[in-house]
């Protein structure tokens, strides 16, 4: 059996906590090293193993990613546990091939505007740095995954609709190419349902027996819904951060990726086994809040509880 | 034709505001009466046609509802604007009778235990009271609808699980006994969207051409994904209510009805027509800020806005 197979088992559902970086990418203050490890063993307490933990971005620039190599070491101490980390370039990589992280996570767009706005280069020299990344770990030790995601897959902020054709060809190319996990990201909250489904279905037949994933924003409060849609395709792996932590780098004040705690109700609640204590995963927020104080933690059920039997209210409730 | 196809006609989704009765229930202060007029008014001026405006409850202990009679009247005068009322006794539904409300909503709990805790009565008195309002309409000048909500159709807050079963023949007896239309409510948000689409898809062939509705809240982070799983089973009357005003009686702080804003952008990216004009929608919030500064209003949607071209973002997104 591959290994990404292996990490990611088919038969079951992966829940990936992106919040160590897609969260940090917006916040306003970053967790303390000692903050970021408590965070993580106490979602893997409550039964989370896949950890994407930071970036390998220019430590001068991005402070909050500054110490993730003792990040990936750390978590990599955690039985079970699976560390991701993206890199957006082949310095990048370069320093992931060696830090013992489990998976490097590269990104390309689906359209050429927003490849070249975030990345500042076309998506031929993107694919052809990807190409790079595998060279490298074909000399490397260690032999992390790859994974790459495909940003704005459900619409782009710069271009506007995203034919879901080059999608899958972009994907196609990059399951070609050796990725082991692809995934389609919904990085402004585009999508409805209906388009969640219609290309989850798709990238299902496009990946046959390899791992491909959705990543998710509640940017316009279709997280869940996009998720059940997802869940409903037969995705199997799907991103989420405690807390909903991330924002929208495109409207202040917007939810950014779907709420882990929430996303944990849904899979339980249509019947698939998470392995997750929801009791523990809602106390993770107490250290997010703590170590973030101005950060909003967004979440329904942390606030409402898992249904049970309650007190009775005064008035007449429909 | 039935009075009750030409106000809830098949071939479209019927979105309910429900803001100014289940939303007013749970707010520390409500809106004057003057608020109120201006609140339905602006959201008729979006597209949004259906108003249950308050409740015909004893005045002197709910005086948010004291002036239902004069909000009823004024939304009567808006063309095409049809009203709602919830009636919890013979006495309020005397007075709806009266009152020129386009549709008295009555309510029932799906168990027993609950019936008792929110209407101090058995259900079989409760459904003798509902007798006693069809004979108030046989005898009334004006007629209006009569609709029956079951509450806790997913799941009590009391006695815990609940047997589809049960809710199913409690709706069938509504229906023989002349309810025009019955909606199945998610009153503390114990559902999922699994949940929800069985007992809908069920719901619909007990229905046949009578219009049935579903009663979600977000208590637990599922409304959205309920909703697109009610939609997708042909339920085609949803209630909600702007910016989610309405909280929960069961968990101070937790989110209520699901969100008028994001239904409208759910509906609109499933392909279904709404006529509404999001842009005005989302003003609406503005008079609700003003009306009841004290309370939060939910919403993805609002804050974000809709998708569109956008300015990019500094750092690398995925």
């Amino acid at each position: 059996m591959e290994k990404a197979n292996l990490i990611y088992p088919s038969g079951q559902v992966t829940l990936r906590e992106v919040g160590l970086r897609d969260g940090l990418q917006m916040v306003k203050d970053f967790p303390s090293t000692a903050g970021k490890k408590a965070w993580v063993e106490a979602e893997y307490g409550a039964g989370i193993r896949h950890f994407e933990v930071g970036s390998f971005l220019p430590k001068n620039r991005y402070p909050a990613f500054g110490d993730i190599e003792s990040i990936i070491t750390h978590v990599a101490h955690l039985p079970g546990a699976h560390t991701a980390a993206l890199s957006p370039n082949v310095r990048g990589s370069q320093l992931a091939m060696v830090s013992g992280v489990g998976e490097v996570h590269c990104v390309i767009s689906a359209t050429e505007e927003h490849n070249q706005a975030n990345l500042q280069r076309s998506r031929q020299q993107t694919l052809d740095e990807i190409s790079e990344v595998f060279a490298l770990r074909r000399q490397s030790d260690l032999k992390p995954l790859i994974g790459v995601g495909i940003a704005m897959s459900f619409g782009c902020s710069i271009s506007g609709k995203v034919d879901p054709d080059n999608v899958l060809d972009l994907a196609n190319r990059l399951f070609e190419m050796g990725a082991d996990i692809v995934s389609v990201a919904d990085t402004v909250g585009f999508a409805g349902p209906k388009q969640v489904a219609k290309l989850s279905a798709r990238m299902r037949v496009l990946a046959g027996d390899k791992p491909f994933g959705v990543h998710l924003h509640d940017t316009r409060g279709m997280g869940m819904a996009n998720a059940a849609a997802a869940l409903d395709e037969g995705v199997r792996i799907l991103d989420a951060s405690m807390g909903g932590l991330g924002g929208c780098p495109f409207a202040p004040n917007a939810t950014g990726n779907i709420v882990m705690e929430d996303l944990v109700f849904l899979c339980q609640c249509s019947g698939f086994e998470t392995g997750v204590d929801m009791e523990k995963l809602i106390g993770v927020r107490n250290i997010l809040a703590s170590e973030m104080p101005q950060e909003i933690l967004y979440g329904a059920l942390a606030k409402a509880g898992l249904p049970e039997v309650a007190i009775q209210p005064a008035g007449v409730v429909h």
